[in-house]
């Protein structure tokens, strides 16, 4: 977590002209986002959020993030809305880089998510992938099944640095998963990235759902399989069913998953798992030195792989019949 | 610019029962400060600054700085105010390090002031001055003429690594400060750290001076002397006659200058040159692989220590008689 690129006050207060939110009050480097600089702003207006966007983002992708945020935010999701320019346009360039301001939302990220953040959770994920029908643009999901194997590759004799036989379990696992992958569930835009970090509340209220830059067209109960993976585990990997049946009845109760995706939910969980392992197995054995950001542990998704690995049906988790 | 130490939601949440601030909203860890880790965190009562000190500052100058914050503030100075616990006091613990709660200040830091700013920054100064008279506490200025020899010693012959020839500029600089520096000029707290990042601006209205973590007891026009370094050149290490004399005028209206602290300004802008050149250049020498901050180039300061030693008599900063 940093800021990768310095901003004076001269310069963003240079760039605010070109938009309607009166003067600049007050500005702060956050350390938020792996991969972008961040500034919580604060004008006449109120309080945004200024994004800088580095080189891991491609610049061809931020028209669909920024779209899709402004699509999500009108019907009803409580996600940063980009606030456009006088020209209109909500992307725009700032300190050489592309840039865009959104609105700032309250809350915090809790580390250790309760049953009930677990419900609001699946709630407002069903919600999203309602919301998200009918949005214009489309994006494919390049860490999906199809992105897994150039991962693998990526990491090479490298995962055994990290455990001793990790590199062919994990290429047993990604044969297994490319026999037996399910390549026809109903799909729509996935958040695909929403671990507690990424969702405010404000006590127990859900109050935002942030950081839309892995977003894409997928699987919409894979989005599930994401969250399962990322919210009800223990400290010590065990799964927590009584989280896992909170979040996945709040999310039947408002979007019905269907039989195929029922049964489907266990080989999406290893997929899930699977998807995490790999980059954080790359990202862990490719740190540059002087880098800002320790890398995330692997070793943490090779264990929930494991435990997925002896799921047989979805109610392992906590869905009901 | 990082945060050092990351702070859980529950954590701070739970951290927050000792106050009387009402529920937490928000809180983002904040790039800003070279030496602890800062939150801007929002509670149900407003907006406030938390800081955790990491190793680099001394715990028992602790009381001081909080304490000095305190009283500045409670005389109109617009400072950081630490707000007390329901125990009354500032300062506790929070993941293992002491840590404070101040009050939040609007603005931003101007990277280029201009010469309003300079006249603002000099009435400022002046009040904290006069502000500081009557503060209970007192602590030496480390990092004043008698602590100079010692870093320069401890630059040794890594000078000559930034520059042919700076190890012995610096020797024969410190030499002769050593014999000529004025001993008994008026004293009191000193702010000894009042660089164009550390006071804000909302606008040209001055609207907060903040990181007292290097005041300290010593001479008040040597305080001056600092500012006058590091508001006052321009960019190619000219002096701005202009913005000197703003900040100088401004500075005597509320507080005179004595003759003796006058003739006491060329030799005091040296010192502040030597004392800045020499912390930069002991960090330069001295950046640990992995380092979170990029050090400050130490040949800033050695031009400007060059510009000083061709001055003569105030009039050059624009002191008019």
């Amino acid at each position: 977590m940093a800021v990768y690129t310095d901003v004076s006050a001269e310069e963003l207060g240079e760039f605010l002209k070109d938009y309607d939110l009166g003067p600049l009050l007050s500005f702060k480097g956050i350390a938020e986002g792996v991969e972008n600089s961040n500034f919580l702003i604060e004008t006449g207006r109120g309080r945004y959020i200024l994004t800088l966007y580095e080189k891991r983002v491609n610049r061809d992708d931020l028209p669909f993030f920024l779209g899709l945020m402004g699509h999500l935010a009108d019907r009803g999701i409580t996600c940063p809305l980009p606030v456009k320019g006088h020209d209109g346009q909500a992307l725009r360039m700032l300190a050489g880089r592309p840039a865009a301001i959104v609105t700032f939302l309250e809350g915090v990220s809790y580390r250790r998510p309760s049953a009930t953040h677990c419900a609001a959770l699946g709630t407002v994920l069903a919600g999203l992938h309602e919301a998200g029908k009918g949005f214009g643009l489309s994006r494919g999901n390049a860490l999906s099944i199809n992105g897994w194997r150039p991962l693998a590759e990526q990491a090479g004799e490298g995962a055994d640095k990290v455990a001793v036989g990790l590199g062919q379990a994990i290429r047993n696992e990604l044969a297994d998963l490319e026999a037996h992958w399910p390549r026809t569930l109903p799909a729509g835009i996935i958040h695909a990235d929403l671990f507690p970090n990424n969702v405010l509340f404000v006590g127990d209220q859900l109050s935002g759902v942030i950081d839309f830059y892995f977003a894409a067209n997928d699987a919409l109960a894979y989005d599930l399989a994401v969250c399962l993976n990322a919210w009800c585990f223990e400290a010590d990997y065990s799964f927590n069913l009584t989280k896992g049946r909170a979040m996945i009845a709040a999310y039947r109760a408002k979007r019905p998953l269907n039989r195929v995706e029922i049964e489907a939910l266990p080989i999406l969980c290893r997929g899930a798992a699977l998807r995490f392992l790999l980059t954080r197995l790359v990202d862990w054995l490719n740190v540059p030195p002087g880098a800002l950001v320790r890398p995330l542990d692997p070793m943490e998704y090779w264990k929930k792989l494991r435990f997925h690995q002896g799921v047989e049906t979805a109610s392992a988790y906590g869905l009901m019949d």
